[in-house]
């Protein structure tokens, strides 16, 4: 078995995937005028579709309409925008979010109930939906639109996320695609995130669902850009089975290849989004060793990701280990400062407890990497654990501080 | 009973306690060169004293050394540092914590026991001992020293923090001072934050530290700059009787004017420390009302405080209470959006769900103010809780990408 990326793979690089946008006119003017901001994905058949959405107790319209569909187990396809995340606006939104999955299903020729909706951008306004009604219509579906559909739903991100994965055995060959958005309010719980997932591998839909809400708590729910989680996160994956060969059932060598190969797709998303996080200069890797059990060990990791004093010591590519350690503390995980070694760009700067001598010049230039590796064993137990999250710069600030005004 | 504001008061404003403090040049150079950074608080008698902690799992060496002393019951004392916070320095911290407090003990005339130690600073870098045995004993402690006490232990701090009240009933009146430093690494959890008080009032030592405990939780434990618990936080509250007057007894009036005093002192404290947050152009204060419980309300509060996207919001003067909502849905605590109201510096913003009209222009003119209020009826049940934290600017990141290298 061999699970190879592709080169500029997406969502479409699984066969009888389409996808395509236009730009609606989403954005009045300012951050993305003129790009594009409204999209359909779309498979050519019957597919079995897992999700996982945003934990946060107020929840967009459109996450209230995307988990009603996936429970009714006919989902295929997806509408998504940005410019406006159709969040906050009471009955209204609802009524919204509705209304384009059924103006996308009659454009494609579909139910409504095969069609889920995603939208990200400013929460508190009513949807433009003469624009989405002018705009939906325009868009054609085709092969090629993997990339058009992860550029259209982008609001702050600074480049498109997707890659693909082709995963080969004696049955032959399936491949898993992804795409992702989102920059800023990302956190753990999905924050203002959407990730989709497309294969041609004919997967089992209790499976699906199962193995889509276990890989997100191992990638994409230990990302944080910020600690701010949005009411609008969604990952969906899309199972069509074109590729022939045996359906993917639990139990099976061939579910813990699709495993893995969901598991490299939101993985390789969860990186794309660390490294594009609002502002980021560069993307921190955390990973937990010897905690006494799966929850403290991501409690750890996370509760690093999410240290504003951490992220400004990163920001500044100054080795505050104490830093580290002392947010280690604070994260209602088990911790006994006398065991816990650390490394910082693979340096050892606490052995069981003690401070190691380190030339404060040479890890400084390490650490204005890219990525920054931080690695803690706290010498008390086997569990591992892994997180994502970049530095905080003033940059960070200014996207924020002047977002809508 | 009338509880009044002393202008100028601080921890010597109460009789029988004295302050004072050097330059004993534990700053090398750079921010605080020259100035205050080793001081002493001592009471003339006998005291009661309680005090809370940092619940970091990490704890500072002065910390561990306090807590034992303060079990020991017997002190009477303080010597407190800025530029170096004895923290992550192994069983030679301890040692010399434990050292200071023996010179402090040996200047005053006191036993090691009567004296508690706190430091605070950079972290993982031994306290240069020599400088506290040639500093110490230059300090003389007189009636007018409770001012440079309190701008001994600042660190990031751009002022002191200090205060005091006037306590008179029947029996005549009494005092309670505070001071307290802090400005980034300040959480909930005592954050690197170190708060002293004192009052001539007698206060029974059980009552004492169980009002410690309760006033902690409504005021410092309700502030946060960043998220981030230091391992040095500290409140020590000493109580001399040197005003003469009845002993303050549990379940008495003279308890819960004292309680009122305390938590005027504490509040204010609470304040002037969320106003100067590091890089902090203003203050914000949240109330949460209609909560389910206590632990809900305070859950709801402290989220929002904390929230990057609210704080980077409030730096910009934008109204953008959508952000405030979802802070609240991701706290763990029960919420309907649909019977959730919200005013920002009391303009209805929210009114059970439903968005009000507001002039965007006229609410931002509002919001740079110095002080930001957002009030949150939950609907739910009869809790409330306030929190006080700050904006979050790019001044913040410059501090703390750049405070070591």
């Amino acid at each position: 078995m061999l699970i190879e990326p592709i080169p500029n793979g997406n969502v479409t690089t699984p066969q009888g995937f389409r996808a395509g946008a236009v730009c609606a006119g989403m954005y009045a003017g300012g951050l993305k005028a003129g790009a594009l901001d409204l999209a359909l994905l779309v498979s050519d058949r019957e597919c079995s579709a897992g999700g996982v959405f945003t934990r946060n107790l107020v929840k967009g319209a459109p996450v209230v309409v995307c988990r009603e569909r996936l429970a009714q187990g006919r989902l295929r396809a997806v509408v998504a925008n940005s410019g406006n995340s159709n969040s906050l606006n009471g009955p209204g939104g609802y009524r919204d979010a509705t209304e384009m999955t059924e103006l996308a299903a009659s454009h494609l020729g579909l139910a409504p109930e095969e069609v889920a909706v995603s939208s990200t951008g400013v929460t508190g306004v009513a949807m433009p939906m003469e624009k989405v009604r002018a705009g939906l219509p325009r868009i054609g579906v085709d092969r090629d639109g993997g990339s058009a559909f992860a550029h259209a739903i982008m609001t702050t991100d600074t480049y498109g996320k997707e890659c693909a994965f082709a995963v080969r055995d004696e049955a032959g060959v399936y491949y898993v695609g992804g795409c992702a958005k989102g920059s800023g309010m990302i956190h753990p719980d999905m924050a203002t995130m959407l990730a989709y997932v497309t294969t041609d591998a004919a997967v089992e839909r209790g499976l699906l669902q199962r193995l889509t809400a276990e890989v997100a708590d191992e990638t994409l729910n230990m990302l944080s850009v910020d600690g701010d989680t949005s009411c609008s996160d969604t990952l969906l994956v899309f199972a069509n089975g074109a590729a022939g060969g045996p359906r993917v059932e639990a139990g099976s060598a061939r579910a813990e290849a699709f495993r893995d190969a969901l598991r490299a797709v939101c993985l390789q998303l969860t990186r794309l989004l660390a490294r594009d996080g609002e502002g980021a200069g560069r993307m921190i890797e955390v990973e937990v060793h010897g905690a006494v059990s799966l929850a403290d060990a991501r409690r750890v990791a996370r509760t690093i990701t999410t240290s504003p004093l951490v992220k400004t010591a990163v920001a500044g590519a100054d080795p505050n280990w104490g830093r580290i350690l002392v947010a280690a503390g604070r994260a209602g995980a088990a911790l006994e400062e006398a065991k816990t070694s650390m490394r910082l760009q693979g340096e050892l700067l606490l052995d069981r407890g003690t401070a190691q001598p380190f030339d404060e010049e040479t890890l400084h230039q390490k650490l204005a990497a890219d990525e920054v590796r931080i690695e803690l064993d706290l010498g008390l137990g086997d569990a591992v654990a892994r997180a994502w999250g970049c530095d905080l710069t003033t940059e960070y600030v200014h996207i924020n501080a002047d977002y809508r005004t």
